[in-house]
């Protein structure tokens, strides 16, 4: 059985299928939807996408009919009860249970912080599809003319702009001394640059106190910080994306061990602690490559990772997901940002000699039209251990990040990379890859 | 002293330079331009790049002023005398002899196969600067109706894409089965269909055996293949491109070694057999990490990394370049391609039992407007390791095949390689990266 029917759940359910083409399989879905992609839901946002349909991979009929996997919508589990190897749960207000051999938990996240006010109308969170058509019916109806985004993550700027793609006017509220925290500062403005030029407003270092409804019908979003006067942004949407936390509740409920993180521990079989209780996706925390150290890192792309190696071992295989290397990357309007690794405050809370070397270069050739590219790659003074990597430009950034990825998990050394072979031509690249320069100047600097 | 101003030998000036503001340096260079971007000439015979100089990246008065080198151009080196530590050279007509403490080779290529009738006028080889201002020439004041191009390797190729955006009907004409000889059959194919969608015609598995000029002015090549008829493609322009062979006479009348392939054999400091002479670029042979073998693979990139190894090491350093891993891209008309490693035929060759995976994707989310790619994985059956990855789409294939060089250059495992950490997000990439999914597929045939 499979509780959660998102990423890491169909995944698990779809795996363990091709695995087991006789085991019974179901999954528990609270919601309405399966199998969607949430990275997406900013585009439905913005009316690049225009239907939500477009963004669900497979319907809830395909996984019974191809698959034969017994979707249950509208299914919410409450309590798992592992020595009988029953889950308790509800449809509707219908009490049901449900037995399994092997349980894969793919629960994911809920939002982090709750602020007073969150449940006026107008505010929202872009947590699921459900939310998201809720919330793009309400830009449709209401026609807001001004939003504020709590929270200046990934998140946060992709939604910003979806709404300012509208024609909304939109303040980014973040709590962070510079958009996207965990990026270096110097790849962070680049971003703050291109958001600015699309009219964003910007504001730094003050955390959203509260929302309240002014007697003129507008949201008013309160904020403070550190040692200075409250303030407020008026807006008639709030959209609060100031991340999530693991949805840990019906593994405690079983017992379920959880980590440092407080995420569900799961070994690298992503087994949990219970017996025959496996879990993936944003509800555990997984192995940092480069720091050694657990990790809460939820994005799509791991949970499906980990959603099939859980349905694999589910099925009786023998599937192993070692970790990650904190890979992330977005567009903001048309930048590209990406990083892989640690960032320099990162590496050295995790007791490396971290340092940063920051470059500056084209996306290809000058007489092609070269975009402008910022990289920043954060290494070992001691071991010369590649740490991390970060771009923003506005043509191939994440790819380019993605090798130095692969560099994290072979555990490269700095002066190994100066000389690598990647790719070269004029219209994509440049003869000295941003990697490469980067690399270099940071062994130039070792000989001062 | 430096002998060849273009990619290699400019590296090598400008870092012997770096190294030591002191020394004497000067570069000898036969033609008129030095330190072009020799990738960049088909962008400027089809217009794309609208003034030659455009390609210069820095020029002479440049290197001369700011750098303190001495380009002397028009300046043929004719011999190298390694006991005296003399050249002798010619500017003009006019002989002279230059003294050196230190010298690097980075004499270039010349064409590989000369064809009767490569002299006709009409006939080019778009190997250098100065020739590609003649073609271009050639192609603003003639007009020509049909070009020939003859080779389909990725010149060809591109300048084949130069002509046809100029309106030219153009026929390539190769000796290989496929285009893109070295590249896997699969991927040469995607790049077939797009050739032949901007009409150019190919023909396969025909060798050119002479050109002629006909009674109506219009060229004449003529082509055979074995047992078959011989026969003939008319136009007014054919471009020979057929590759290139090292270009070894001045090493040889220094008594340096040559390698395995033909070209000049150097060790990692870019040092030859002789004396106080390095070696860098297209004439010498580098040694391919994963066939572990001598290879001759000239390319710009590479070119400009051994160049800036040989200056280094020349002025005192030590520098080492250790050797490629077969990297290679290019974009014909709309579609991106890259290569790296072994093709299956290679790894053969090179003892490995290897097996190629072809794999189908998008370039990002469908939603999104995703387009066709198409992956080839090559692996090691026994050891796993993997040998080489190819990539065709219209988006971002070089950038994804950077992933897989590292991967090479780590010499990592094909079962290492499912769940890497890459970036995902909607706009430029799918949950699963092609070479996640070539890889999860060749493990998943091992298990077969």
């Amino acid at each position: 059985m499979v509780i959660g029917g998102v990423a890491a759940g169909m995944s698990a359910a779809s795996r363990a299928r091709r695995r087991n083409p006789e085991m019974d399989i179901v999954v528990l879905e609270k919601g309405q939807h399966v199998s969607y992609g949430a990275c997406g839901l900013p585009f439905y946002l913005s009316g690049e996408v225009k239907d939500w349909r477009d963004l669900v991979v497979y319907t809830p009929e395909f996984f019974r009919e191809k698959r034969s996997i017994d979707v249950q919508l509208g299914c919410e589990a409450l309590e798992i009860e592992p020595g009988r190897k029953t889950v308790h749960a509800r449809r509707g207000s219908q009490p049901i249970d449900v037995s399994y051999d092997k349980l894969v938990i793919a629960t994911g996240g809920v939002p982090a912080v709750t602020i007073p006010g969150a449940d006026l109308a107008g505010v929202f969170q872009c947590s699921d599809l459900t939310g998201a058509i809720r919330l793009h019916e309400f830009l449709d109806t209401q026609q807001p003319r001004r939003a504020v985004v709590i929270g200046s993550g990934y998140i946060g700027l992709e939604c910003a702009d979806a709404f300012a793609r509208r024609g909304i006017e939109v303040t980014v509220l973040g709590r962070a001394s510079h958009l996207l925290e965990g990026f270096e500062p110097e790849i962070a403005e680049v971003v703050e640059t291109t958001v600015k030029a699309h009219g964003v407003r910007v504001i730094h270092n003050r955390a959203a106190t509260s929302i309240s409804r002014a007697g003129d019908g507008a949201l008013h979003v309160h904020h403070a910080s550190a040692g200075d006067a409250h303030a407020s942004e008026a807006a008639e949407l709030v959209l609060i994306a100031t991340g999530i936390v693991p949805h840990i509740k019906l593994a405690e409920s079983a017992g379920v061990r959880l980590g440092l993180t407080g995420a569900i521990a799961v070994d690298e079989r992503m087994q949990t602690s219970a017996n025959s209780i496996y879990a993936a996706g944003d509800c555990v925390e997984t192995q940092h490559l480069v720091s050694g150290k657990p990790a809460y890192f939820p994005l799509g792309t791991t949970a499906n990772k980990q959603g099939r190696v859980a349905g694999e071992n589910a099925a009786g295989g023998n599937g192993r997901f070692e970790g990650i290397v904190g890979t992330l990357a977005t567009t903001i309007f048309e930048m590209e940002v990406a990083r892989t690794g640690l960032s320099v405050a990162e590496a050295r809370a995790a007791g490396y000699s971290a340092d940063g070397v920051t470059i500056r270069t084209l996306s290809k050739a000058k007489y092609l039209g070269g975009r402008p590219l910022t990289a920043t790659l954060i290494w070992d003074r001691g071991s010369e251990r590649l740490l991390g990597f970060e771009v923003a430009c506005e043509e191939g950034a994440a790819k380019r990040v993605d090798a130095a990825a692969v560099a994290l998990h072979g555990r490269m050394r700095v002066p190994d990379l100066v000389y690598l072979d990647l790719t070269y031509a004029p219209p994509f690249a440049g003869v000295w890859e941003a990697l490469l320069i980067a690399a270099g100047e940071a062994v130039k600097r070792r000989r001062r």
